[in-house]
């Protein structure tokens, strides 16, 4: 339909609701206070966090497309949304177990669970970036 | 300075990142979830918290304030904000404590703390709106 | 549990993307031109619109809700959602037909088809707000 | 066209970016630092002011409008805007002579240079808000 | 006036509100549906737009700009939004001709109309961003 | 704690709100106003800037963090953010002298007073984003 072959960057916005804390649990509470402020809590708090996700490909000349977006929000959703969305990250999430609940380690995460699947889709993932608060972020493009 | 004595309404735009869960503490975990869904989650969830408070006043001829919103968010912090931020809203909250942590109730609650002060800024206090989510928010005008 | 009876507002946000145009039938296009600009072009045009829904009731001391917002959202998505996402307000609302296919008029009609549901839900509709952009919207509380 | 004829509410939006000052010309710049903080800076200071419109009437059968956003939104700019926009405040705007140049007397005067204007338009002013900061605003709603 | 010679990027964000439909013509409705969903609605849908153009060149010591926003915003209505907005996508805008209505397609286009018009303003062309709705987005940074 | 060491980048944003000017001082106010328009205005204007610094480095094992973002929004303000907030740019700032008050210049000097503070944190200064309205903004990645 047109002749031109070109790269293009898509990108899907998700959001999740979950607790969190920053601790180490080898520190005491105290140490942790030091170390994490008022993140450390140890009853937990709380975000809405925001996911952008964007891959990266070839504009297909049968859709206009470099991937459904569709099937890139529903591969999100599965692999990454239903797990942390309303849950404890630091309790309850697979891929997070063992691991600071930082914003940074979200998204290095989130990109390990997303690689593989992405590529399925025909596109390549290139970064994912994690929203905490309006004023902190942090965002990944893998290794 | 200004000849005119007109009532306005200012609103203070504040957040608080809080865990919290929505439980009946008489029921069952699975009567919970019956009931309030993925909200009832025991491990808790957490939310980016908006709180929009807004007095109504005359416009001092000295000041053009219906009231100084540094003293108003001044008034909101050391009342609502201060306990309610990185906190966990069902354990820690002394003005949430046994009431159900829906946005409703924190509504209500907050009205309830700001009422005086407010007061004692000279102003009256108009409406508590609180947002959860981008999609959900509950507001109190009080009784 | 909690020993006060309040009455409280709560809004749910929803979002439909549409195509429409505003023009006269009896009017030929140039007519429409004049008195509708650029919107009246017959070829259509769109908008992402935003529906803030807000009912309002006392807050019950068995959930801490004026109502259930998932019950909410699954109401206006049922009864006003599924009729005008990627639909055509002009050709295929049911609604909307016979009507002018105004912001004014879409909320005045969303209030309609929604009022009797949420009585239903055991509160009252008290607004019903419709952004057709970032600085255009309408706002309709019944008659 | 349509058998009903309802009472509805339309808000539009502008901006303006202005430079400002607090201060009472009869005060020395220490005087007015202790009463207006910051805001009293001589140098001056500056905001992107956001103007939300709202006015009330009823839904013409002809158009479907209140009233046409663009013939309001055009009052707006001849009335108010053009004498705001990339200008000082409390040198340069006739409305605001005299007067503290506080969001509260923003919102009162430019409702005085809207309400008759936009009477003509076949609507009545229902209120005015001004937004100074993302967290800071006032609201109007007449005498 | 100032010493440095350094290269910045500017993004100047515009608006249009389009319909469209995502279709190929040689397949049938019922086809056309199982690729793209309800996106093919034959009746079209729309979507408020937003583009971000950002380009990129030397800050000029006599002005401070890379190149003045005001040009930009100049090049970026003439060449593109007066062709788009309150537009049919498939039916009246002759750089979409022949070519599917997908995000990633309108961004590609985009450049195409606005690559050499932007050179003439002593600039580069960087990238060009379309978001269709909230959560959906395309961007292309050229071959 | 987890084996991975990752690069990543997290982004602080801050507000400020200040007074500024676009002119060259050999010119006269008609030269500034025919070369820079409505932001020539010898009584000032202002804006409610945004600025987004993005910072990159290692992930700590011990935090999980790149850089504490506390510490960022600490130095960040203490550099830059006190410098700026309700002062006229043009006047007061020192890092401004002698530069004309655009975007570009403010991104780039910006750049200037945080590059090393940065990394004194341990992590590397990536980019300044300074949004001066919605619709405008300038980015700077360093020589």
């Amino acid at each position: 339909m047109q002749p031109f072959m070109s790269t293009a960057y898509i990108t899907r916005k998700e959001r999740f609701n979950s607790a969190h804390r920053l601790f180490r649990p080898e520190f005491s509470d105290e140490q942790n206070l030091k170390v994490f402020g008022k993140c450390s809590n140890p009853n937990w708090h709380g975000h809405n966090y925001t996911l952008h996700v964007t891959v990266k490909g070839e504009v297909s000349p049968e859709t206009g497309f470099v991937a459904d977006l569709k099937d890139l929000s529903h591969v999100i959703n599965e692999k990454v949304i239903i797990k942390l969305d309303h849950r404890n990250i630091n309790l309850e999430v697979d891929f997070m177990k063992g691991k600071l609940a930082s914003t940074e380690n979200l998204a290095i995460s989130i990109w390990n669970e997303l690689e593989e699947a992405v590529e399925k889709l025909g596109a390549k993932l290139h970064s994912i970036r994690v929203e905490e608060t309006e004023n902190n972020q942090a965002e990944y493009f893998g290794k």
